[in-house]
């Protein structure tokens, strides 16, 4: 008997497939199965990010199992709510799919999302499935704040950048992947990029003053950070630069969704000091300027 | 000289030319070009729901305009956000495109959003833009409560039934459509339903004991409240049915976003009775049951 696809469901038998995976948290009033949930923010501020994942630009199916595309898909956003300094709550995710797309897919898809926000202790708690072409994966998450949150726009020279997590690691796998090699830490990194989620809120506390989570590249992210903070960058090859990765995926490389934050006093532990800003603009890697990174319909 | 294309402006030049567009309000702690948005929910309790709309599905170039697909993609979400008795109060917006967008068509759909959430005090925060074979547009709605939000599952027999708005328009002007004809006030309903925002919270008030969203057909969304509270529904023809449309577009027709509740007590001016909660399982209509509606992926 063939597997039974998103056809064979149906619109909502996928959904309460679906549904019948997915654990509730305390923080939820109400959640998927009717119009819309409804989730609590004792604090009353609630930080939301919405990305999207496209099969063929962000992920290929022959490349990564629907399980590491969920954990991705959730770590893109996770990430962006730890780089404000929040914690995510909630996922709201909508998946549009052709008719034909196995029922497995769907579920491990909807596991991948589930385990990677459970490691903040956020869960899935609305979404919609519709018809497409071409896989899309839209991940809207909600967090909270336990202080401050932390813009892009608040560097100031003297102050020294920081970077939590690793970058380059996924843009070294996306190249092993196309050339062919199937397996590797560097390849699992690209599948699975590993946000450190706990950093956001840790480096808010120390008193960052402007952060954000690394995307689209080091360089172009740092850009947009020095950009809208009207200062420069100086990163130090020593620092940051690592045996065994090309420099040119840690300055370029997207998609690993490190942390990189300034700020005057002591980094939490788990980062480390990559370079300081300056007066000027721009990001310079031991004096000499670069640019350059991942945009889309560019 | 050609028009600009997506691919002309880039991701970044996309997102800042929308940007530009977008009033914020004073809810909004923190709106677009960071890593996330940040929204004041002083009642500390967020209504979240997402609905996706695709290009040949939901919507098509040639039917409607860009304009037309922004407000109707908002409005889908605007109505779940009322069918819980809250109000919204911010959009994400998600956009996978073909590079060769129009720019125009990007920034009319922007507007649409705009302008359908504006009825309702909520602005845009947020969202992503990415590369896609077929135009994905995902909104995700946050919107606040002033008393209990109002579930699918308490409908009780004996009750009325209410209806919020009109049914079966959008539905009739969708087959005009198909048919060939492009303009008249059917074909305007399915372009760009209105749905009665306001009657939502004006129900939750009014003690509603049920209530949902028409987004795929009355007699499918009350079958799930039906079967959501465990009871039946008994409609009267005679109350529902209205000279020059086909009964089965009222009965079955999706996407007017026309708002359907239970309740004891008066209804709120602006709605009117359509039938009565009884004991059992289903809905009939005039004692015949009747099934049927829109759903994705059959």
């Amino acid at each position: 008997m063939a597997e039974p696809t998103a056809r064979d469901v149906g619109e909502f038998g996928l959904i309460a497939a679906v549904t019948a995976r997915l654990p509730q948290s305390a923080a939820v009033l109400l959640g998927p199965g009717d119009d819309a949930a409804v989730v609590s923010f004792p604090d009353g501020r609630v930080v939301a990010t919405t990305d999207v994942l496209v099969e063929g630009v962000h992920f290929r199916r022959d490349w990564s199992t629907a399980y590491d595309v969920g954990r991705k898909a959730a770590a893109a956003n996770l990430a962006d709510v730890a780089a404000m300094g929040g914690t995510a709550t909630a996922l709201l995710v909508g998946l549009a799919s052709p008719g034909d797309l196995p029922l497995q897919w769907a579920l491990d898809l909807a596991d991948g999302l589930r385990d990677e926000a459970a490691l903040v202790g956020a869960v899935i708690v609305g979404g919609d499935t519709v018809k497409a072409d071409q896989i899309v994966i839209s991940v809207t998450a909600l967090g909270s704040l336990a202080g401050p949150f932390v813009l892009r726009s608040g560097a100031r020279a003297g102050q020294q950048v920081v970077l939590a997590g690793q970058v380059g690691r996924s843009a070294a796998g996306l190249r092993l992947l196309i050339e062919g090699t199937l397996v590797g830490p560097l390849v699992d990194a690209h599948r699975r990029p590993t946000p450190p989620y706990d950093l956001g809120p840790a480096l808010a506390a120390a008193g960052a003053t402007a952060m954000c989570d690394v995307s689209d590249g080091l360089v172009q992210d740092l850009g947009h950070l020095a950009a809208a903070s009207g200062v420069g960058i100086d990163l130090v090859s020593a620092l940051l630069l690592e045996e065994g990765l090309d420099p040119d995926d840690v300055l370029m490389g997207g998609e690993d969704h490190a942390l990189v934050a300034t700020l005057t006093g002591p980094a939490p532990e788990g980062c480390r000091v990559i370079g300081r800003v300056v007066a000027g603009e721009g990001v310079r890697l031991d004096g000499q300027r670069v640019v350059g990174g991942w945009e889309h319909h560019r």
